[in-house]
This record gives C-alpha cells, structure tokens and sequence, in this order.
C-alpha cells in the first residue's frame, strides 16, 4: 500500500521550495522503506529545479545524497534488515542486463540509469530526499557502516563517489601527484579521499582564500589559479587532475601541468564545449576525460574507504525550512562545504 | 672529417626543392654514417617546408623516415656495425637524463627531442633524410630487420611508429573493436598494425572511395564519416579510435562512438583548437588523449613487430626529380599510401 510522506518540492520550475506531501510506492517485493534522516543539497539540486538540464516534471523533490534507516523490508529482501543504516545515490535502478551494468557501472547503463529524481529514464516523475521516506529497490541501496555518522555520510552518495570513482579508477595513491580543481562541496571530498588514498594532493583554487581549510583537510600544496605563475611553476608536475569546476576552464593550461601520461579528469560538467587545443594532448600523451559518479559496488567500497579512515564530508547542518536560503548560500559559494537537511525538523 | 654529400633542398620557404650539397658532420665515437637507400615522404615535410609551424632555418633538407646501410662507424659503437640495415626517424638525440628519457619516451624528452631537421632544440640548424648520407648517434639508430625491405621500412620510422604507439599504449588487441579515423599514410599503418595486434578494425573515411583498399589492408568493416547514420549506426562501439586527421573534427561526435572507458587519440595534429563539450566525456568515462610517435625502444619493438608480420608501408617509389611534384600530389591526397624517395636516383 503507498503512503503519504512530507516532502520539500519546488512546484515549479524556478520555484522556491514549500513543504507538501507526496506519496511513495507500495514496499515490493524487493524493496525497503527507509526513514531518511539526513539529506544533503547538491549543486545540481538548483540546477534540476531551475531546468538547466532540461524540462523536469513538477513539483519537484530533489535530492540524491540520502541517508537513513531501514523500516521496513520487502518479503524477498535479502541485502538489508530492519534498523540497518543505509544512504541512496544518484540512481535508484537500472536495466541490470546490459554490458555496463553487468560490470558494475550502472551509472553508465546503456537503457539509462533510473535517476533518483526528477524522472526515471521513461520521464516519469521520481521524489528524491527531501522527504521523510522513501522506498528503493535493494540492489540500489548501500550499507553506511558504523563509525561514520548518517548526517557526514550522506554527503559521500554523491559528491564523494563523484570524486572516488575517478581517484580510484586512474589510480591516485603513494608516488602520484594529485591536483584538485576548485575546493566546494566534491572538491573537499576529492582532497580528503586522494588524500587518504597516499597521494601528494594540491588544490588548485581561484584564490587563496580557503587556503587554510584546504591544508586542514589534507591539501600539501595549495595554489591559486587567479596568479598564472601558478601554470608555469607547476607545469608538468602532476600525475591526475581532477577538476570540479562547472564552468569552462582554459584546458590547455591545466592539461600543461600534467606529465606525460597524466590525465586531467572532469567531473564538473560546464554547459559551454571547452575549447581544446590536439597540442595539448599529443605533446606528453595526455588524456582529458570525464567520470559521472560511480557504481553501485564501487559507492559501497567508497563508503567503507571513508568509514575505514574515519571522515564523512565537512557538512553544516540546516532544518528544512532554512533550504531556499541554502541555495541561495549554494549559489554564492558560501557553504564549508556541504549543506545537510536534518529531516527530523520537517516534525518541528 | 666532414663531408660534402648531395641532398634535395627547400633553399627558401615555400620554395620548390632543388639539387643541392651538404655537409654532414665528422663520424664522432658513438656515431654511425648511414648510406641513406630511402626516405620517405611525410605531410609534416610539406608542412615544414612552408613555415606552417613556425621560423625554420633554410636552406631545409626534409626527410625523417629513412631507410639505409651502415657504411662507418665511430670507435665506440656498440650497437651497430658496417653492413647493418638501420633507420633513422623522427628524432636524433635527446638528453637522455630526464625523467621521460629514462622511461624510453624520448619523444616527450623534457629538454626537448634534437629533431632530425630541420633543427634541433637549440634552432641550430640540422638536415634530413633526402640526402645520400647522414651521421647519427648510434643511441637513435633503429636496426631494420631482414625480411622487411628497406623501401617499405623507411615510412615505418614516423607513420609506422606514430600508430603503432597509441595502438599498444592503449592496447589493441583480441577482444577490442578499434577504428582509424583517415586512410592516408598514417591511417594505412594503422589499419595494417591494429589487425596485426589482433583487434577488430573498423575505418572511419569521409567517403567509400577506399573502402576495397581499406578490406585489403585488413580492415573488417568500413564506414563514411560523410553519412550521418555511421554516427547512429556505430555509437558507443569501439574501446578505441585513433585518428589521423589533422582537420578539426566534430570530437563529441567521434566521442559518441565510444564504449566506456573507450579512448580517442588524436595522432593527427589540427593547427586550430577543437570544440569538446564534458558531457561527451563524462557521459562514458570516456578519454580523449594525443600520441606523438614513439620512443627509441618502441620504435625498434614497431620495426620488429613488423618484421615478424612481414608487412611494411605500401608506398609509390619515385626519383628525386620528382620530389615537388609528389608534395602537389601528396597534398591532393594522391597516394597509396607513401612516397618514397629511392635515393640511388641522386646518382642518375
């Protein structure tokens, strides 16, 4: 039987937020019903609610860095139990069957992922976090170990596994120099996880202004990219780059700080194509590639990494009815470094 | 002693080559004479000739694919012997210190590749292949193996070596679907050397001019780039794609064509930056990257992968006559696939 749960929708594109009720499925088969607890805002929440990615159903709850707790579980459950802490990702299905899923990169499924909200891939609308509850197939939720809290946890669904994937799959660790492009909300993870991974970690900022935060959560290096001595004295000096900056960049300076074989790796998706000179590329066997979150295997190995060397993301907790001023702070950078939804004030 | 030997030289940019003497350096310790047979004829040369990558100096004798006898050696060399059939390609010294000469990448040496012309680092001026002899550092001397004439070897030394290097570095092989952008000169090597390697080779060419050239070369499939439905047809199925072009090209829409994971190397150099937009890249974890030629040890792996093959370039032989008039055509993308310069012609 489907319930009816508090929400926080935009409902209309553009639209400040507004507390309503919506209704989430029956628990199936292979579902759980999770009481989310936490709830983190993302960047790309005000874009999905703005429709910069293009037109969305409405109203509109987002969010797709949920962490909660299992109340209830389907008759043929068998990956998670009543009272286990759990988070939910970017994506809640997918078709299981094609080349990319059967490798653990449903991220990357053939017949598109089912985005945790607005719609699934046939358009139909989908409710993300900003809610009470909400019921997911199994195979698509993750383990929160202990050790780790629910509120700093919830952060990693997406803004961490956005950072590990590409951190892991080229291969960051002890001898390689890591640089970090822009230290925001995936910034800060890609600082602390490089970090934790044993590489050298440098993050490239506009300015140096979060100087001190950036050493604090790892950075041996910091440097601003608003100085251009900054391209020629670390010209050729790193391993991977990671940049996390949604607006274009001038590519050809950043793939200049790379050794041969480097690779400069985005995971900030600018709407502008980037201009890139083949030069660039061929003179040292560089790469310039792109990384979208990461599998479902992968976001549990994640999750145990942050939990294994004790960190969750740097977060500042906000009640639901403090969200449209959130992204407002969003919008201005103003936040250290990520904005949680304590899901307990929608009882307030 | 150094010695005056007949060459074929651009006396002017943009000037027509004409017969003309050079002197080749003193044979030193390590150094070997080569009694050049071949030398084939690259774009890069015409490209050269006519300043369209910066101030060079002049008179220019090109030639960076040559194919030759070992007629003297210095008193230290080791490595080769008079009667040896060897190649000189692309680059002549290097500092052999640097952390990528170390790595036998000598290609991206970080003091920069000596280019065998038309200078080296310092601008000093240095002299090609069409030429009857030249004095090289027996270090960047590469042994041709028997079974592989010298004629269809010389091309090996930069077209061969420039797709042979992406096409391992990347891994072609059994199991992967790789195309070739572009069935010139570099493109024929690549087709030759992927279905060498193992893999499934597709060519990508703007029309179906060459497609029975492109199957007799190896190719299995064959596709124009000039019909729409080879970008519908074919996306998301090829784990790499190199190519030659050095236009600017529609890059998202040869990066659509990958697989996750799938690379795109640009060997082809285009003088004007490209478009790329990020979603093209993250929406795969997909890489676009560059190669240029090959390094000292992989060159001699090249020639001797060849070798073992039993595959050179196809070319088209001509005298050095007819040196001009094979740039007019070589510029009209007419050959199949490589000029070369049968060099005993000096003599006629």
């Amino acid at each position: 039987m489907s319930t009816t749960v508090a929400a926080y929708a935009a409902p209309a594109p553009k639209a400040p937020l507004e507390r309503t009720t919506i209704t989430r499925r029956a628990v199936g088969e292979h579902d759980v019903l999770i009481e989310i607890k936490y709830a983190g805002i993302c960047h790309s929440d005000i874009h999905q609610v703005n429709e910069d990615w293009g037109q969305a159903p409405f109203p509109m709850v987002p969010g797709h860095e949920i962490a909660g707790i299992v109340t209830e579980v389907g008759s043929g459950v068998t990956r998670h139990a009543v009272g286990d802490r759990v988070g939910v990702g970017c994506f809640v299905d997918s078709c299981r069957t094609c080349v990319n899923c059967l490798a653990g990169n449903e991220q990357y499924c053939l017949k598109g992922m089912h985005a945790t909200y607005p719609a699934g891939p046939d358009g139909q609308p989908a409710y993300g976090g900003y809610s009470t509850h909400i019921v997911v197939d199994e195979n698509y939720v993750l383990r929160i170990p202990e050790g780790i809290g629910l509120d700093v946890a919830a952060p990693l669904l997406c803004a961490g596994i956005t950072l590990y994937s590409p951190l892991s799959h080229w291969q960051a660790g002890p001898g390689k120099k890591v640089a970090i492009v822009g230290l925001g909300g995936l910034g800060h993870m890609g600082v602390k996880i490089a970090k934790a991974m044993g590489a050298e970690v440098t993050v490239l900022s506009q300015s140096l202004r979060k100087q001190q935060d950036g050493l604090r959560l790892g950075a041996d290096h910091f440097h601003a990219t608003s100085d251009p001595a900054t391209f020629t004295e670390l010209a050729g000096s790193f391993d991977l780059i990671v940049s996390t900056v949604s607006a274009t960049l001038d590519m050809d300076a950043y793939l200049g700080l790379l050794t041969v074989d480097g690779t400069l790796v985005n995971v900030g998706a600018p709407a502008e194509p980037n201009s890139v000179s083949m030069f660039s590329l061929i003179s040292g066997r560089r790469s310039l590639a792109g990384s979208m979150i990461g599998g479902i295997r992968e976001t549990q190995e994640m999750l145990d990494f942050c939990a294994a060397h004790g960190f969750g993301a740097d977060i500042e907790t906000i009640g639901v009815e403090e969200i449209n001023d959130a992204y407002q702070r969003v919008l201005s950078s103003d936040v250290r470094y990520r904005f949680v939804i304590d899901i307990a004030t929608f009882a307030a």
